[in-house]
C-alpha cells in the first residue's frame, strides 16, 4: 500500500470548527515519506513521550486523572495526544497510551504507582500462569485506544500523521515476569534459560496479542506503528536471535499486513543492530550510544533510521544543543529515510522551551 | 617491564604455614601473559565481584562488618579477597575494595546503605564544591587498601596474580554529582554541558587522584590494574571523546608507568569501542551486549579483550551454561589475549556451584 493510501485509509471526518482553526496547515506527510525512504523538504521530527510530564498542560490534567484513566478515556487521551502537536511544530502525533496495556488485556493486573512506575500485581511465576493468559480481540479489551485513534485522526485532519504503538513481546515479558521495571532481568532470563517451553508459550501469546493490537490500531487509523522493544538491549545478540527475534518478526509481519510502516525501537542495541534488522521493520530506532553514521553503515541503506539525540542533550544550553543536532544531521548526510527523534523518551524535567528550539533547529538545519 | 619482573616486583614473604598448605600450586601467570597477548595453556578466568554476596563465607563476615569496615581493615580485606581463591580455581585475585573510596579520600562523605547501594551525603552542586576537593597522596588516605594488597601478595605467594582497581573519572564523577546510582545521569550530563569549566576541573582532579591511586596499588604489589568506567556507556561516542577520554587516557598513562598492564572496563560501550581503545589500555573489557568476535574485529588484534558472559547466564542449567562458554571461546578462536570474565559483576543470587562449574568449563574447553 502506498503512502497516499495509508494517509487516506481512515478518511477524516473533520470537525468544521477545528478545521477552520487549522486553516493554513497543509497535509504534512514528511514522516510517512521518510519511513519509505522517499525524499522530503525537511527532516521530520517527533519525540518519544512527547505528550508527558515536561508539559504544564499535561501535569495539570494529571492532577485530576491517573495515567490509566487518561488512557482509558478516549476524550482525555485525545486531548493529551494533541497537546504537543498544538505546542510545537512536530511532524507526527503519537497516540497517548502506554506500552503495557496489552498485558492487562491478557489478564495481568497493571498499575502505575507514583514515583515507582508500572507494577504488575500478579507477575508470572509458574507455567499455569502463562497458560491462563488469554489473547483477546484487541477491539474488545483495548477498544479505548482504538477509539482514541479514530478521534485523533478526525481532529488532526491530516495535519500530521498519527503513530500507534505497543510494547514488544520481550519488553512486555520482562514486566510480566519481574512485576515491574528491573535492572538485571534475573527472573526474565532465568525463566528463558530454565523453562524454555514456558518462555516460548509466553512469547507466542505475546506476539499474537501485540501483532493483532498493532494491526487493529492501523485499521482504526494509525498511519505508522512503533514497536517498543525498549529493553531488548538487555540481551546479548545470540540470546536475542534465539529467544526474541522470531516473535518480533512475527509481530512486524502481522502489523505490516495493514500496509502501514513499522518503526522498531530499542535501547542498548548498538551491538546487535544486524539482528534487529532481521525482524523486518521499515525503520530502526537507535539510542545515542552509537554514532548514527556507524549504525546506518551497519544496517545498510535499505532501511530507514530513527534517532538519536541523547534526551539529556535537551538540558544543554541552546548553542550546544544546536551542535548536537548538527552532528546528527551531518551523520545522516541528507540520505532519505532519517526520522529525527531522541534515543529514548523525553525526561520529565526537560525545559519545555528547549523542545520548541529543538524542533525549530532540526527543521532549519535540514532544509533542502 | 616484562611479565617476570611484574610477577616478582613485590617479593612475597611467605607464611610457612600457608605455603605448606599450598604445596602443589605452581605459579599461575596465565592472566599476566594474556594481558600481553602471549600464548597460554588455558584461557584465564576471574569474575568481577568474585568476592561477594553469592558466597556464604562472605555473607557470614558481612553479618559482623559493614562493607567499609572490611575495606578499611586490611586483615578483613585479605580474608575476603582470598575467599573465592580458596573456593574456586580462579586465575586471579582482585583486592577487596570498592570503586568509590577515592571520592572519600578527596573529601566526599561515602556510605553504603543496605538495599540502596552507595550514597554520597554531600554531592557536588556548585563550583566551590569542586574547588574544595583535595587530591591527597593515596598512601595517606587509602593506605588500608595498599596494606591489604601487600598482605594478599604475601598470602598468595604467586599462586595467582593480584588485581588492583579503581573507579574511572567519569563513573566517579557520576556518583559524586548524583549522590548515588542514577538511571539517566541528568545531573551529571547537565553539569558537563552547562558548566564545562567545573566539569573539566572535576575530571582533572579525579584523573590525578585515580592515576596516583592505581600507581600506588601497583607499587604495593598489584600485578594488574583494572579501571572501572562502569557507566561510560551512558554517553554517546562524541561526548565520550570530548568529556571523558582525555582523563581516562591520562589515568592509564600514569598507571602504566608502573609497568603493570591495565584492563579498561565499561558496560554499554558496544557503540564506541574504537573510542575506548584510544584511552590506551592493554585489555578492553566488554559486556555481553556485543559478540566478542565483533568487538575484537572492531578493536583490532593489537589489544587484549576481557569478557563477556552475561552474569545471568550463571542462572542457566549447566548444559546451557556450557554452550554459552563454548560460544564465547569459539569467538575468541584461540587468539592470545582473551581473559574470560562476566560482562559485569556477579549477582548476589548466583548459585555458587555454577561458579565452580563455570571456572572448570572455561579451563576444560580452552585446553590447548
Amino acid at each position: 500500500m502506498g503512502i497516499a493510501t495509508a494517509t487516506e485509509q481512515s478518511p477524516p471526518k473533520p470537525n468544521p470548527k477545528r478545521l477552520s482553526g487549522m486553516a493554513g496547515f497543509p497535509v504534512n506527510d514528511r514522516l510517512l515519506r521518510t519511513c519509505r525512504r522517499q525524499p522530503v523538504d525537511r527532516t521530520p521530527i517527533w519525540l518519544m513521550r512527547q505528550a508527558g510530564r515536561y508539559m504544564a498542560e499535561y501535569r495539570r490534567l494529571r492532577e485530576k486523572h491517573t495515567i490509566l484513566e487518561i488512557i482509558k478515556t478516549p476524550e482525555l487521551a485525545v486531548e493529551v495526544t494533541l497537546q504537543p502537536i498544538n505546542a510545537f511544530d512536530l511532524d507526527a502525533a503519537i497516540i497517548f497510551a502506554d506500552i503495557l496495556p496489552p498485558l492487562e488485556a491478557m489478564g495481568l493486573s497493571l498499575d502505575f504507582i507514583r514515583g515507582e512506575g508500572p507494577v504488575i500485581h500478579n507477575p508470572l511465576r509458574i507455567a499455569a500462569d502463562v497458560a491462563a493468559l488469554s489473547v483477546p480481540d484487541p477491539r474488545e479489551r483495548l477498544g479505548f485506544t482504538l477509539e482514541a485513534i479514530r478521534l485523533v485522526r478526525r481532529e488532526l485532519a491530516s495535519r500530521v500523521p498519527l503513530i500507534g504503538f505497543s510494547g514488544a513481546p520481550f519488553t512486555l515479558a520482562s514486566y510480566a515476569i519481574e512485576g515491574g521495571a528491573t535492572r538485571n532481568f534475573v527472573l526474565t532470563k532465568s525463566l528463558m534459560y530454565n523453562q524454555p517451553e514456558m518462555w516460548h508459550e509466553l512469547m507466542d501469546k505475546l506476539a499474537a496479542m501485540v501483532g493483532d493490537y498493532l494491526k487493529a490500531q492501523a485499521e482504526a487509523g494509525a498511519q505508522v506503528l512503533q514497536l517498543f522493544d525498549s529493553w531488548a538491549g538487555a540481551l546479548g545478540p545470540a540470546d536475542y536471535c534465539r529467544y526474541v527475534l522470531p516473535y518480533s518478526r512475527r509481530v512486524i509481519q502481522t502489523a505490516t499486513t495493514s500496509g502501514v510502516p513499522v518503526i522498531h525501537f530499542g535501547t542498548g542495541t548498538s551491538g546487535m543492530l544486524e539482528a534487529i534488522k532481521k525482524a523486518g521493520a521499515d525503520v530502526i530506532g537507535v539510542d545515542w550510544r552509537v554514532d548514527l553514521a556507524d549504525a546506518w553503515c551497519r544496517l545498510g541503506d535499505d532501511v530507514a533510521i530513527q534517532g538519536n539525540l541523547d534526551p539529556v542533550a535537551l538540558f544543554a544550553p541552546l548553542h550546544m544543543l544546536e551542535k548536537h543536532v548538527a552532528s546528527i544531521l551531518a551523520q545522516a548526510n541528507g540520505r532519505p529515510g532519517h526520522i529525527f527523534n531522541l534515543g529514548h523518551g523525553i525526561l520529565p524535567q526537560t525545559p519545555v522551551e528547549h523542545v520548541a528550539a529543538l524542533v525549530y533547529m532540526v527543521h532549519e538545519q535540514s532544509t533542502a
